[in-house]
């Protein structure tokens, strides 16, 4: 063991040297803290603005963990320093999660020196914090492609490297899969350790306490370290390091944690916010006593400082020697780490877009129109001032969601749960049995986390719950991770429910009124990550009609129904077969379910082919109007049917508009559909013949 | 306060005296002992054993729970007395989960004589135990229809009492709807307090600790009450009463506690079996240092004994008058108390069929054939037998899986991971990444719990993990809460999933085979509840080719299409039709996804009408299959399809038959599907001119 001692604050100094700080200047945009919000869109990089890379002597001798093997452990720490310099300036050129990558440098390089990967098994929770992993694991040569069009995932992957056993994106699945692999080890799968890095945020989620408690149970050997940004910890942390290199070798794992007990004293108190319960109750409180996870089985750690190198050698060393069941080290981490403008902003860079290294300064498009989720955000808050029983559910993500601006005005109305979706549902669906108007604010993706309370606490028992369905459709950079692609095929199926899709940001304010207004039971509406269209917008919401579209163009030959977004795309795609000389019809539907059957039936009746356009996966709204047209007997006729949804397969990261494209729903695709559509007869007479 | 005791023993003889116990003779048959295992199929109760209805001169004074205002402390516990007896005397003649309601007739009872409910809102977890609830709150004369046709509901229901502020049969769900109503109150809705009612393994659930989590920072006054049924306690724990009634009226609650600590000294040391961890986490290990619902912000009272009336009512009203957070009571209950067949049966009758009371024997049918649960625990075993690398994951349902039959071969690769289907579904992944083949067991129902999981962790990665998927389509007496209905639309829009549903049990064997061989990415099987078709057996599982149905009858005009077990149904209407003169082609899909295009290709060439007939709802199989039609073109040339899936509305709990036809797919149902489609052209013609 080294008795090398780099504090944070000199690890601080070495990167600040590195981008010229300049931390009076770094009061930027505020942006968004919450846990997997998006990056604002990158942009190229102004050729004015070139900046000239690190010099990394040490990390350019790195193509692989195992190049590890040759440094001493002071140069570890140096390596860590590099690694980090190469970080900032890479997200500087593609934008990405900076912050928690920034955290976890030291935990990468110390992680990657003590185990033997990819036999051992790394596994990031969420994994937006893998950048430094993706560096040392020989993907340097790609880390500028970050998040980009066939570039590197901005989350781990494992049809990307051997050294991503386990994918994420969505959060607290790290334990449950780190399990999976120490039960293959146990069973003679060709696999070493398994190491789950889990952050506080994320291990307080239900699904990380169910892999806990399982894990503790099943008592084999297994690696947890809690990434704990949130206790930000000063100098007596660091003293823990003369502890680690004096212990003895074979003294028991859990001597550990005496050590520590004496280190927690020294903490600042409790704190009485939401973040910080959440830790209390992960840690145990105030060091006496056992700590939940010693409850739950495991042996406790820590605290650790988690960007001294030195002292996370000593530990996972220790661990890694003598661990013989399950093992939790709890390491303090700052998030921003090493980046004054990252460490000194309110989200310290969570996710940036492209930055000035020098200065911080993010370049930002500015958007032509609202995004959708302020647009949200702010129809939500003027319903509330005329309704006082409307309250909003966000799971940790309040401006991701725009609930921040009810918050804002009505803080006591807007309950976030943490990261907790099962809860949230049901949660809101026990404030609409008591009376009370709940909008259920969650992504389209994360949505899926509490499927079973939509339909089991909600629809079952026609509750009138609210859901506001944000990023749905493809979402850009984040990729198929958090596609919005599924939430159409399983609300619509749901006896009871209520499902709309906003055109537009218009359309939107509309559907939050309309929302409100609905008491009868369940209602859902959707609509996509991103700035409008630039639409005119209402004073106040209208309450539409339920189960009623509209005629947005009027022809003869075609129709197109689009639900959503893609209203837009169908709309261009028809004046484009107005030059070719079919005329066509764009109707709005509005609503996925219930359905307009007389706007379906009338398309039916007066259109050669009618088209069905979606950003959303089959089963859903084309389902919808499949089942009713076909079993009214309107397809026996000779109208022809064609559903355009997002095709069997998952779509990489991309600009929506390029994912769109790839999935087969740009504006040429549709034409294509119309123009083969058309065209169809012969053939299929030929075929039948 | 009464200072009146009755001990739990002088409860037993009490209702023992009325039936007559003879333990010696209730060595029954085993039966399952899982959460929430439906009870076996009732039958008309036999005239030969005739049972005289018991006594119950206090309770025929219960028109409702504001009677028992006039009842005197030590009348409550008679009362209690004759409500279990009655409640014995109701589930004799219809089945249905009598250990759990057994174990909560003194909690109702003292619920109701202390707070004023419908304004209090008791919400009780699971539902299952809410049998001598129903009794006192006006529902007494029809607790003999329970899960009947027409009947009460075996669960909570919303739609069938104000008693009823909120349903449930899925576990976990009570603490978050309860802080819903905690909220609606404070809000100014017209609701009292708030009262989960949970048990040990309900509360061991993700979503429970979520909700508890986010109550105990919310703070505000709501009454969790943990039916602990795992800690059978003797008479130190009766000496809490004592304690109880010598409190000062305005000590903090926080005095209970203390006194517990005395209590709790004297229960017998931990054993380490599941169920006893999950106990000692959430009551805090052996009595020191906080329990983690102290960590979590509640105060917490107990253990209390769960069998006194009297301790009951001296601890929730002292809870009432003196609350003004969150309060956790942790009672300690015996499952099937006061019954002496419950009580010494292995499954303390959780599930039962109607029975003799007297002696306890219950009046099962004999299966013609065997389940399709047991076949696959059979066919499950057979190849793990083969294949080292099968491993199997339930959550807390072992048996009602039939993985005991497999755990019974093989302890060590069976993975019973508790009420934990997220954690579930994402540990298999994990093992499956590691080149494990893990079969996940999960109903349903229940998998709609880890959806995400399904999506994010399983089917973006293409991790070949096998779900074997019981209790598809409708259940029969569990009802809606427990339909199988969502689960072929929420797999089959998936990119990479392959999903079966077995026609028969014979069909399921090869399933199973199938998905063992299946190594290339996720696969899915489903199958219903009961007994199988008395199909002939193969003595080993055939591996299916991916995506290839069969002809199961050949006819000229019209084609079904079934997927799963309503093949026989098909096969029904197809000789119904046949004698109409009316050529019927029959195929089994056996894949939902991916299809069988050349067949159902030929399908369509061949035949004037097609019909898609599944169990399950809209957007599933039938919307696979069409938007595959209709994108191919191949129904612009004249054929019809119709789809017949599960209906847009929710279906009562009735016998599976009955359920299917008031969901219009009974065989009549498809007979009429199809004369209705081949007499439907004029129709037409006349709506489009």
């Amino acid at each position: 063991m080294t008795t090398s001692k780099q504090v944070p604050a000199q690890l601080s100094e070495t990167a600040a040297s590195l981008v010229q700080s300049k931390s009076d200047q770094s009061k930027l945009v505020q942006s968004q803290q919450d846990r997997s919000r998006p990056p604002a869109s990158s942009q190229p990089k102004a050729p004015s603005q070139a900046q000239t890379r690190p010099a990394t002597p040490l990390l350019d001798r790195v193509a692989g963990p195992a190049d590890l093997n040759a440094f001493r452990d002071a140069d570890l720490t140096r390596l860590a320093d590099e690694l980090r310099t190469e970080v900032i300036s890479a997200v500087s050129e593609t934008g990405g999660h900076l912050g928690s990558s920034l955290g976890v440098v030291e935990l990468t390089v110390a992680l990657h020196a003590v185990f033997n990967t990819p036999m051992d098994k790394i596994i990031w929770d969420v994994g937006h914090q893998c950048y430094p992993h993706k560096i040392l694991t020989g993907r340097r040569d790609r880390i500028r492609t970050l998040r980009q069009k066939d570039g590197l995932s901005g989350f781990t992957k494992r049809a990307e490297s051997d050294f991503d056993p386990f994918g994420a994106a969505h959060s607290s699945t790290s334990i449950s899969a780190a399990l999976g692999f120490a039960v293959g080890r146990d069973m003679g799968q060709p696999t070493g350790d398994a190491i789950a890095v889990i952050g506080d945020g994320s291990i307080s989620a239900g699904m990380a306490y169910e892999a806990l408690n399982n894990a503790g149970a099943q008592g084999r050997r297994l690696i947890v370290i809690l990434n704990d940004n949130e206790m930000s910890i000063a100098p007596p942390v660091g003293a823990v390091s003369k502890y680690l290199t004096d212990l003895h070798d074979n003294s028991p794992l859990r001597a550990f944690r005496d050590i520590a007990e004496g280190m927690e004293a020294a903490l600042p108190g409790p704190i009485r916010d939401g973040a910080r319960r959440a830790r209390q109750l992960v840690t145990g409180e105030g060091g006496s006593g056992g700590t939940i996870f010693e409850e739950l089985g495991f042996d406790y750690v820590g605290p650790v400082n988690g960007h001294s190198v030195a002292d996370l050698l000593a530990v996972l060393r220790a661990v890694r020697t003598r661990a013989t069941g399950p093992v939790l080290i709890h390491a303090c981490t700052v998030k921003g780490k090493g980046y004054p403008p990252a460490e000194h902003s309110a989200d310290k860079y969570h996710g940036v877009a492209t930055f000035d290294v020098a200065s911080g300064a993010q370049h930002k498009k500015t958007p032509n129109a609202p995004s959708y989720t302020s647009v949200f955000g702010t129809a939500l808050t003027d319903e509330a001032t005329r309704d006082p029983a409307i309250v909003a559910v966000t799971a940790a993500m309040p401006s991701g969601t725009g609930l921040n601006i009810l918050a804002d005005r009505f803080p006591a109305r807007v309950f976030d749960v943490g990261i907790a979706e099962q809860h949230g549902v049901t949660f809101a669906a026990g404030m609409a049995a008591s009376g009370l108007k709940p909008f259920v604010a969650i992504y389209s993706t994360f949505l899926q986390r509490a499927y079973d309370q939509v339909v089991h606490d909600v629809a079952l028992q026609g509750l009138p719950v609210r859901f506001a369905i944000d990023r749905a459709g493809l979402v850009g950079a984040d990729g198929a991770t958090h596609a919005g692609a599924f939430d159409l095929a399983y609300l619509c199926n749901l006896p009871g429910m209520t499902v709309m899709a906003a055109a537009d940001e218009a359309e939107l304010v509309d559907m939050v009124a309309t929302a409100a207004a609905h008491d009868s039971g369940p209602i859902a509406f959707r609509y996509p990550r991103g700035a409008g269209t630039g639409a005119e917008m209402p004073d106040r919401g209208r309450v539409l009609e339920i189960g009623k579209g509209r005629i947005v163009a009027e022809g003869s030959r075609v129709a197109l129904l689009s639900l959503g977004t893609h209203l837009a795309p169908c709309l261009e795609a028809a004046q484009m077969l107005d030059a070719d000389g079919i005329g066509v019809t764009v109707a709005d539907a509005r609503f996925a379910k219930p359905l307009d059957h007389d706007l379906i039936r009338q398309l039916a009746r007066h259109h050669d082919l009618v088209v069905t356009v979606e950003q959303g996966a089959a089963g859903g709204f084309s389902a919808q109007v499949t089942q009713f047209l076909l079993n009214e007997g309107l397809l026996d006729g000779g109208v022809k049917l064609r559903c355009m949804t997002l095709p069997d397969r998952f779509i990489d990261q991309a600009s929506p508009n390029e994912m769109y494209a790839a999935a087969g729903l740009a504006v040429s695709d549709i034409r294509q559909t119309v123009l083969r559509g058309l065209s169809h007869d012969s053939k299929i007479a030929h075929l039948r013949a």
